[in-house]
């Protein structure tokens, strides 16, 4: 669809934030189309529409599973049904993990039910197993156990995650999920049980990707599971009472081979210089407890709908844009290391990559790694981008995880921030649903995808992506 | 524990907010020593060690299984440990009902699964149903389905509770889930989906228990499931869609036999007039699916607590105040139907009576349905919790459910009207635990509990209770 020309004409009559800034960096023909692609946009997308077919058209689609096969196929029909120019997937292998029964339950002092999810890619318990627990505060007081202090033993981590707009309470929390199982391991015990890595107080485990130490060394792989925070609760409050606790966990899990998915890729075309390119996208996978709405169809249907508003406009971006669905972000950045891998030789030629993949809260800032002579053109796209209520932080940020290994590589990238405050609650859980996006969020977010990605492609002289002599 | 001299002469120079009413009512002693309760009680109580106690060391109690056998001997110790004067139990007889293993997926067109649970006393599907979907927006939809129009098919009911203070949503959503499933069975259908009676976005199916219409002409007992909201959002969202949706269930569930559990009481032993009895209490039984804090390990916490403030008094109540933990409401108010035929010929002993099964939120309102002649004492009663931002209404409320069966034998009742804004949330889902409940608000329900036992004990001329000639 191209842009009626009344809408067209209302968009010119809209009033300009543009300034002597913007105008330096952008000719004010295209910020009048970044102003009318945002305006356009906020006031109403495609998006929710997106994230509406592939929650209840797919649903949960756990990399390498017959449900992802069948995200990928829907992914390319959206992308055609947009009407980008090119539609194309891209391989990516991986081992294929699975997730069978899983059941814990408190045998003694206090006989009740605990609800777990095995971690991502941890293996299975081979029946049940029963031990006592020994709580630890965190990963590093785990680490601090003696080696064979928990013979036998089932290792529990007790962190809470701390609530913050911008998710930094991940990271602290995080890393009794990753790396808890191998260190439990190393001191002896037969399991990990961690309190899940999320915010909210609902009784829904948050899985997600565990990492065994590989190498000789390395200790046995335990089977790993997180329990739902009021289940730590619970564990942590019967500990406190100071009688031996004695569970029974028994967790079908495990890496049944290898998997092939793919990348799946849509391109609205570039009239000047289409082997430029500017990437956006977000993760097709998902965890397969939940639908996959916010972790990250939502970031699918943002870029998504952001491209084929690009897509439809009368005049062609001069660079293309190339929104990407990436295959198996969530057990190891698999789809963005493929794609990286696959575009090593193409860094220069991308000249800025932005992925969405924190949930679907309203966009509060605009942050860039970029080359120091293209920062009036990010401060130019902060100013289209203010009435939206977003800010340009000249420091900080990162780019999103797809997007990480292209970065490595020399390319530029940008992130537009959201607001994460509620993203840990549901974050990795079955509550991770199409009624947790407000579809006005969205809009915004289009928006502002819409209006960088737009932009990035009219910039004259890139963003400074350059291939690293030293990259992998 | 009898009350510090010292506490006791502070309670003395408190403010009073004892008006001309109130001191008509009652005699200043009684009037000071409320005060003193309330305030006692407010600033701190023993009512969220209780159900901390409950839901940690027993769990979900399900009527007739083990662990409400374990609850049983739960409350009869901590009767005991809080110095109740006396303890005992009354058995309660009642179909055993249990939950097994409960499935649903989408088969078709879009293959994914579905969060359900049995509803309360639902037979089994005897092994896998595939059925298509039909939808009804509510119960009288459904009613207005012709005979044999549903043969083979699986009935849907779609209606959302409505979220309020005083839980005025449920009457209107619930006889979905309590006559569905005879209403569904009766125009031919295999089985019946509910979406969960809750004002929940969680996807925490919430049970509870159905009714199947009895007698001669009653259609079959099909199997009835609550679906999670989010997954009644999903498949409302298939079905708008146009295709068939062929659904499988499969519930294992059902009636194992009889089974006895029992009412346990504890009692402050009135010192004037042993026999007549304020009866305040809670319901001891939970769902399986969650730990029963707030449904209703708090209600029998907080009556528990104020009971053992009143019996903590230097001076004891005139007449007895009874706390009773009722056996087996879930599942058909049974325990409250024990205790009024074991007690139907002390109805006029039984002064007053109030249970508090609605949750932990504040409590906003007093009510009471008492003699012309008692409504003063009531009014003097709503002075004294007045402080505690407790209105009093003179209309209007109920008996809660365990109460109910002795108000239909003409016992007087009041109601301590508690915000149940989000009692609908975590009601009969697997997130009803501690974390859900508000130490302060808990405590501020006990100040309420032991003013109105205490001074109904005071209370000269009782409240109207007298046997009526055509109760059951």
């Amino acid at each position: 669809m191209r842009i009626p020309t009344l809408a067209l004409a209302a968009a010119l009559l809209a009033p300009l934030t543009a300034t002597i800034a913007s105008e330096a960096a952008f000719a004010p023909d295209a910020l009048k189309t970044a102003a009318y692609l945002r305006d356009l946009a906020n006031g109403g997308s495609a998006a929710y529409d997106i994230v509406e077919s592939l929650t209840t058209e797919v649903g949960p689609r756990l990399a390498g599973s017959e449900a992802d096969a069948r995200a990928v196929a829907w992914a390319k029909a959206k992308f055609q049904e947009l009407g980008f120019d090119r539609v194309w997937t891209e391989p990516v292998t991986f081992p294929q993990w699975r997730r069978g029964v899983e059941l814990a339950e408190v045998l003694a002092p206090y006989p009740q039910p605990l609800h777990i999810t095995a971690l991502g890619l941890s293996v299975g318990s081979n029946g049940p197993i029963e031990a006592e627990v020994v709580a630890f505060a965190d990963l590093a007081a785990l680490s601090a156990a003696e080696p064979g202090s928990l013979d036998g033993k089932i290792a529990y981590i007790t962190n809470r995650m701390i609530r913050t707009r911008d998710g930094k309470g991940y990271g602290p929390a995080v890393g009794a999920r990753s790396r808890g199982a191998s260190e439990a391991a190393s001191k002896g015990a037969l399991a990990l049980l961690i309190r899940s890595i999320g915010t909210d107080h609902d009784r829904m485990p948050h899985t997600g990707a565990l990492q065994y130490a590989e190498g000789d060394n390395a200790p046995p792989k335990i089977p790993a599971a997180a329990l739902s925070n009021p289940d730590a609760d619970l564990l942590t409050n019967m500990l406190r009472r100071g009688q031996p606790v004695r569970l029974r966990l028994n967790i079908d899990a495990g890496v049944v081979g290898m998997a092939t998915s793919y990348n799946v890729i849509g391109e609205i075309t570039g009239s000047q210089y289409p082997e430029q390119v500017v990437i956006i996208g977000g993760h097709l996978d998902s965890w397969d407890l939940g639908t996959g709405a916010i972790d990250d169809g939502a970031g699918v249907a943002i870029t998504m709908a952001a491209g084929a508003l690009i897509g439809d406009l009368k005049t062609p971006p001069e660079r293309s844009v190339r929104v990407v669905a990436f295959a198996n972000e969530e057990q190891g950045l698999f789809g963005g290391k493929a794609y990286a891998e696959q575009h090593k030789a193409e860094i220069s030629q991308h000249i800025i990559g932005a992925e969405s993949d924190f949930g679907a809260g309203r966009i509060y800032a605009l942050r860039a790694a970029v080359s120091e002579a293209a920062r009036p053109q990010i401060a130019a796209i902060g100013e289209v981008l203010a009435p939206l209520g977003i800010a340009h932080d000249s420091e900080g940020g990162g780019p999103g995880p797809d997007i990480i290994a292209m970065a490595e590589r020399g390319m530029a990238w940008a992130q537009l921030a959201q607001d994460g405050s509620d993203y840990f609650d549901y974050h990795h859980t079955a509550n991770d649903t199409l009624d947790k996006i407000d579809p006005r969020a969205l809009d915004q977010q289009v928006a502002a995808y819409a209006v960088l990605a737009y932009l990035a492609a009219q910039a004259d002289g890139g963003f400074g992506s350059a291939a690293k002599p030293e990259a992998p």
